[in-house]
């Protein structure tokens, strides 16, 4: 039978049709492009569990290339398949699945492109390529009815983003949250426990390599925007404009706001928010208060976690480890067996964003001056009468009102002191007016803080 | 080219072909047998978000039948749609998708094995059937190569299933822990709290509609247990003998126990426990001490809370509403989404139960008395001098070591009184031997309490 088999598969069918018919026979082959941490990581996962991986498939996965641009270390691989040329792997015919762990808005976008028009299967945990400019990718994929995987992408090993593409398919979802980047909330947590500046904080997560040498992708809020302005496409099927995400990072906070918060029973994180209504999509990234006993104000260290907010199922919370080499790889290798799993019936049944990419929306921002939020204010003024009348004349003149009210503690030696407020839900636009006001008085000092607050 | 096909399809090819030629042709045809709590939602859901899926799909979804003994109340559904006949649903040709909400052992399975051999996917959310009696059926759907899908069996709308099957399929997954019955999670979040005894507390969850007029199923623990069992069959591809799982339900506890524990910094839950080493399963159901600062000893109320533990990834916690119509009907209509694009490209990828049910492997399970924890304990003794001296006399001899020991308060007015401690890691048997002795001694009121301790 075998035998025959093959003469007429030579005979008579292409090449590609014998993986349908000897489902049993063929070994599916991965080449994978960048061999840093993440790859390293992909490249061991693929190893030490191939037992169970090839169980699971019914065939044996098998890495037959490694692109980079020297011979990794610290990975277990034959110098016969390293290659320094990443599109020689795309253009290999022998190989089924590409993994692109390069990173960056660069040439990760040429070994994603190449591979998918040279007919294989994609993973990549690429947010910033994929936020900022994976639309055309997604069209390329979808027309080349090849899978581009991305669940490394946002939250490490959370299955986040398969769970929008399946599990919550048929679920209206209303709202998302998240913690989504470990940097950030490992920062965030060691100021919460207090005695420590945020410029010592940030030291600390780099000693213990949890913040890179340059910080900002992931301190100024960028790479949590990436994050969710994917979760926003798939849970919603719209094409967001990266640019119009209004994102604020963690550097402006001060010890004394954590001291502050913490005396109104909450907790500052960095949160990724969206939310969708009929007309418009709320979508922005922001240190925020969060009440200590929320779900996500629980969330500590390095951890990630996002709540998804549905019409019928309620709320799920989904958290674990957003990052590192493993988690990561867990995340790719996740996806490398739904790609091998489709290869080797021949196609793919779930669209690419959940969503068809034709079928994918622009949909209008909503600006950040019209989302309605509790916000947060800390002001620093000088310690002298008329002070409070100064400022509450001017919130009631904008027709803000008061929530809470904290003025707390011995004045600085410079006489200046911070005043905390929590105001009921306004509009950010008439706080940010208010504020701009109440900074050119000439009891404050420094510019006033304004947060978003979470009741 | 489309005339030239259709005529292709009609004389040459086999109806089954048609959908794949042309995919956009095909609504997607579900019929439900059952339509009580959850069926009913599922009808709901699927009517309500009809476009969203629609969308996600490709094609429309349509509900083509519904059965059950009387015409369903509080749903919108055609008269000529409805059916007293299950199995003609299960034989109609025009059916794509059959979606089980019978429930329990008896007829539900004959409605499965008869869809599946008319070439029906399967979707259910019957656990007791599918982990005590379902490896024929899960057989049978791989022969016949369709789904038998069961995301809404464990932790209703919390992507626990699909997460297992796909997301952590290149993951060696150590361990699993979870919160999965919402009757119990209730009954236990109120005794936390304190001021009332047990049976008060079942009352209140049958009040609020949390508990079933009969609870024996949830708060005896089987229904945790068949919800571990699936879990453990996918995490591991073992076959697992339900007979086997040690099972205690929350039945034995009283409001005493759980100011104790507070006291001790921990709060009691209803654990679901699986862990794999290289020989044997740890599989029970147990109530279980929890620091009072873990993640899941902060899972309140109705709330299901799993935590998922891995070789490389760490530990991944989701949580979420574990029951009701709608989040139960929310996972259902994810699966009715993934068999209807299974359905529009004539295969599936995704082995039913992760691994193909042939390659599923018996596995020995380790005795209760095998497995080694930490335990608490609770004597009613006596307010005797002597009495520490006898049971820490039969700890000892049993090679048994005290980490916490709590005697608080005043002897209740019959001069009986609780003692709580905690003891060392130790194995279940020797415990319960010298639980046996100390339950002699004249001192001793009551059968001592054995609680498992996670620390």
């Amino acid at each position: 039978m075998q035998s025959f088999a093959i003469i007429f598969s030579t005979s008579l069918l292409s090449a590609k049709l014998i993986p349908l018919i000897f489902p049993f026979m063929k070994t599916i082959k991965v080449g994978i492009i960048g061999c840093g941490v993440v790859g390293s990581g992909v490249v061991r996962v693929l190893q030490e569990n191939a037992k169970v991986i090839e169980l699971r498939v019914g065939s044996k996965i098998e890495i037959a290339g490694v692109a980079d641009r020297v011979f990794p270390k610290g990975v277990k691989i034959e110098k016969k398949i390293f290659t320094s040329d990443g599109f020689a792997l795309c253009r290999n015919p022998e190989i089924d699945i590409i993994v692109e762990t390069v990173g960056g808005m660069g040439i990760a976008a040429e070994f994603i492109k190449t591979a998918l028009e040279n007919g294989k299967h994609v993973i990549t945990a690429n947010k910033a390529l994929l936020s900022e400019k994976g639309f055309p990718l997604f069209q390329l994929a979808s027309q080349q009815k090849k899978l581009l995987l991305f669940e490394a992408a946002v939250g490490g090993a959370i299955p986040i983003i398969r769970t929008l593409k399946m599990d919550f398919a048929g679920e209206k979802i209303t709202q998302m949250k998240g913690i989504l980047n470990g940097t950030c909330n490992y920062i965030l947590t060691q100021l919460t426990e207090g005695g420590i500046e945020f410029a010592d904080a940030l030291k600390a997560a780099q000693e213990k390599g949890y913040a890179e040498a340059d910080p900002t992708l992931d301190i100024e809020g960028i790479d949590t925007a990436h994050k969710i302005a994917l979760m926003a496409m798939l849970a919603w099927g719209v094409k967001v404009d990266f640019k119009k995400i209004s994102i604020t990072g963690i550097t402006g906070l001060t010890a004394a706001d954590f001291d502050l918060v913490k005396r109104l029973g909450f907790v500052i994180k960095l949160i990724a928010f969206a939310k969708k209504e009929s007309s418009e999509l709320e979508i922005h990234v922001s240190p925020t208060l969060l009440p200590a006993d929320s779900a996500l104000a629980k969330i500590g260290g390095v951890i990630n976690a996002v709540q998804i907010y549905g019409k019928n199922m309620g709320s799920c919370l989904l958290s674990g480890r957003g990052a590192g080499s493993l988690p990561t790889a867990t995340a790719v290798v996740g996806d490398i067996i739904e790609a091998a799993r489709d290869t080797l019936i021949g196609k793919s049944a779930v669209p690419v964003c959940g969503y068809q990419p034709e079928k994918l929306v622009e949909f209008k921002i909503c600006k950040i001056e019209e989302s309605t939020s509790a916000y947060y204010l800390r002001f620093s003024v000088k310690d002298l009468p008329g002070v409070i009348r100064d400022i509450s004349t001017i919130l009631a003149k904008h027709n803000l009102s008061i929530h809470t009210f904290l003025q707390f503690g011995k004045p600085h030696p410079d006489n200046y002191r911070p005043i905390a407020m929590v105001l009921h839900p306004a509009k950010f636009g008439d706080v940010k007016r208010a504020v701009v006001e109440i900074d050119k008085l000439k009891c404050v000092d420094r510019k006033t803080l304004i947060l978003r607050v979470e009741m």
